[in-house]
């Protein structure tokens, strides 16, 4: 399997976050993505091609123009007001308060467009950003002439962002554009299988009701783990899009056994779909030994993850989402890659 | 005029906010109910009284009663999930998500009722908060017993929080209770004049909706400034409340030339409505030395903010909101209220 890398994600560093009353370093490292490049490289997975450059036009289709627009310019507006450090958020438009009018300061917009303290912005931030979707497009590019797989080792990474808001290390929604671009280049249904222990609320908001794109997540529980205010079973997609998106939540401590329940029904669920192309939002953070998760998985089952994607016998695009145990996270985001290699 | 005041205030302490992407202490700072009450002694305002105990019942006319009864419990939580500092949100419902799940876990529910990171709380965060709502319900007793005006000391302020949620240093509307008090005991119509530098988000949001209470705002521009979300002019209320609600937003270095125009055209509104009792919404950060505010009002604009509300010849109640250049503080306020007294 070719991978697809971009050492331009190491501008995105040092970028701090707000977790339980306190700003910390930001859990989504460089080294995520450097440990995952290391292990391809050690086992040998296969080529590693570096990016084309691609313009915004795909991801324009998915996100709001004024958004994609904002994005470069926050870190100049953020040293414009005579700021350093990470520009955060610190307010933002949730109930009770006005979506539809940006306002001018900085302050406001990043809250404008967010909707979690967890999505800093550095001076080498916007670069990353545009790398990491460049190396989405390019790994998609790959699938689409004839490749069965490739791997999208994106970083930063993307299924918490929506159509107008970044979050939780997210920026561009890198599976979102790479499924639309997919749809733009000959794709009739395109499937989007987020295996991340969070739920990809930015990508069932795009897709929501839309009938093209199915989009299935395995996460945890929004009841109990962030993003905390999407992924309930019960949210099915909305007008055309209704029945096309599938939620399954699972409750801290779940293992392998009770996980791969849900992954077989999702998988069931997929192949009725029947996608021309299936897009994995990877994230290996269901990892028992993940510092900011809850779940069970052991390494051993990685592989496993990868063997039932490649039952589906579909191109597939693998996208790198989270996981952040990062001793641990190259050799469990390549054991996918590898089980499903050898499947 | 007599004052309420609780010295419990002073357990709301040494929480820290999120400000320019850092934690920083807060800028609501116990000094700053300290100075008004110093400055109430040394020029011989009146007599002043501590709060009488009141249940929640009236706050539960406005606020939700989840809400109300999650707040006493944060500090709780915050605790046995091992943590100590400050109890902060990290992530919010904004557009895109859901507000309709109250979620399970501390940090999610931190955000499902706020909307910003400057809404920490302490171990003594919520018998401040209590209190600081009984001293608003006390002095609004004093104007119904037949008291011209009485002014609730406050702190921690109350504006800033809706039906559903705090922020900006806001838990509980404490001139919101206290306007429902009136309704509940006796006054056909109450108005809101709200002099605060930042909009009264909360207060807007609790009444819009409403023709039995008039909430008219001062305040500064939302497209440069806090809460950033609200406070348009186009923003006149809605269904039975639709023309009740008057917002003057401002530009950054309004001074009392422009600003007196403004507090002019709501007296003119104000007296058309024809309220049986005032609340005044007493913030004095527009003041040209306030550490986080670009208003131009001078110490001498002060008394003429209340001789002008003095004219109106209504029983009013002051409510301390907002006001951060601590020195100063004292001077100001009190000189809003000396004005009204000699006017």
């Amino acid at each position: 399997m070719k991978t697809v890398f971009s050492p331009r994600h190491r501008g995105h560093a040092d970028q701090l976050e707000l977790v339980a009353g306190a700003i910390v370093p930001g859990y989504e490292l460089t080294s995520r993505a450097e440990y995952v490049f290391a292990r391809i490289k050690a086992v040998g997975l296969g080529t590693i091609l570096g990016p084309e450059p691609h313009d915004l036009m795909t991801a324009a289709r998915i996100h709001r123009q004024d958004y994609l627009d904002f994005l470069p310019t926050i870190w100049d507006r953020w040293i414009a007001e005579g700021r350093d450090g990470t520009a955060l958020p610190f307010t933002w438009p949730t109930r009770g308060l006005r979506g539809d009018v940006p306002p001018e300061f900085i302050d406001g917009l990043l809250g404008y467009y967010s909707f979690d303290a967890g999505c800093g912005i550095v001076e080498g931030s916007w670069d990353a950003i545009k790398s990491s979707h460049d190396v989405a497009l390019t790994a998609a590019g790959l699938v689409k002439d004839g490749e069965r797989a490739a791997f999208a080792l994106c970083r930063p990474p993307g299924h918490h962002a929506g159509a107008g808001f970044m979050g939780g290390y997210c920026y561009i929604n890198n599976a979102a554009v790479a499924a639309q671009w997919f749809r733009d280049n000959g794709a009739k249904r395109v499937s989007i299988l987020d295996v991340d222990y969070h739920h990809g609320n930015g990508t069932q908001e795009i897709f929501y009701s839309r009938a093209d794109v199915q989009v299935i997540n395995l996460h945890a529980d929004p009841m109990q783990e962030y993003p905390y205010f999407l992924g309930h079973a019960n949210e099915r997609g909305a007008g055309e899009g209704e029945g096309y998106n599938l939620n399954y939540p699972m409750r801290f401590g779940t293992d392998w056994a009770r996980w791969s329940q849900s992954l077989e029904d999702a998988c069931g669920k997929l192949v009725t779909y029947n996608p021309d192309v299936v897009v994995v939002s990877l994230g290996v953070d269901t990892f028992e030994k993940d510092p900011i998760s809850k779940f069970k998985l052991k390494t051993e089952d990685f592989p496993k993850i990868g063997e039932r994607i490649a039952q589906l016998n579909l191109p597939t695009l693998f996208v790198m989402e989270g996981g952040y145990a990062v001793a641990e996270i190259g050799v469990n985001a390549v054991s996918v890659l590898t089980g499903f290699e050898g499947a």
